[in-house]
């Protein structure tokens, strides 16, 4: 699994559509008409309004029992019935960077629970995962998700369920962006 | 501890005076006279010959207490007798990366005692970690170190040990810079 980048450009062109922003904490992010997904690119396209840059890699709380049991169950990108999508940009907060990894990892799963339920929606919910701290990006992770229409409403259940935990409290800015295509 | 860019340029300026470079294992770095450490940095000097970028920024595998301890033990960057440093850039393996972050926790440090080995080293060995491997770079870390001319036998020593361990088997390129101002 080499790392690649990928930018996700907001503004008039691209794949997605977008039916709606909403700004769950933090700075809100202008309006835009489409979304396109740049898998391998690095550079800020100049047509778009706004663009979030990420890096796919290595998993950084994830054990080896658990990473067997999501690969397993995970769908992949692209499915041909998973016609909506979901861009959940989330910055946390210095308190949660100040942490040391076993406190992180505590309150990641033991506290939070966070691949437990992401596993309940799984093989539903398609979802990749980009790091953007070290690139000095305004947020720290960009998940993107791809879902069927129908199972729109347990997509909003599971963000329900993680906004409801404890991980949660460190999030200090999150932007929730639906697509369709 | 909010994240900062740091850029090595290694060319014709800068504090630090290139006594040696020593290519450890993989791709070699060209021959330069000195070398220029520019903190908050994401940009690449022009006029370098060529530069290393990395992110200081949270700790990946230390727990609270290992932390606790580093922290009380280790000198800060810039000491007055510290006249020596050393660049050590280093690339690991896809074999590496592939591993979850509960089996590069128990060969860094169960295996590899990397933080133990470290601790006997201090406080004569300033050190400080930058993380490229996000930004595309040809190298995952960058590890800056600083001591007094005295202490550099004990330096080589401490490099000796890790290189010697099974996290070791997993870099796959690795360069030794040594300076002096």
């Amino acid at each position: 699994m080499p790392s690649f980048p990928v930018a996700f450009a907001g503004g008039k062109e691209g794949t997605w559509r977008v039916r709606g922003i909403s700004t769950v904490v933090g700075a809100p992010l202008p309006a835009v008409e489409r979304l396109a997904v740049l898998d391998g690119t690095r550079e800020v396209p100049q047509s778009a309004t706004w663009t979030l840059r990420g890096v796919v890699g290595h998993e950084r709380y994830v054990e080896r029992s658990e990473h067997e049991e999501l690969a397993a169950r995970s769908p992949g990108l692209g499915r041909p019935e998973a016609t909506r999508a979901a861009l959940i940009p989330i910055k946390k907060s210095e308190a949660w960077w100040s942490l040391s990894q076993d406190e992180r990892r505590a309150i990641f799963e033991d506290d939070s629970r966070h691949i437990e339920s992401g596993l309940k929606y799984l093989p539903a919910i398609a979802r990749r995962l980009h790091h953007s701290r070290d690139l000095g990006e305004p947020f720290d992770f960009l998940t993107w998700f791809e879902f069927a229409p129908q199972d729109e409403v347990r997509f909003d259940e599971l963000v329900a369920l993680l906004r409801a935990t404890k991980e949660w409290g460190f999030v200090d800015g999150e932007v929730d962006i639906r697509l369709e295509r």
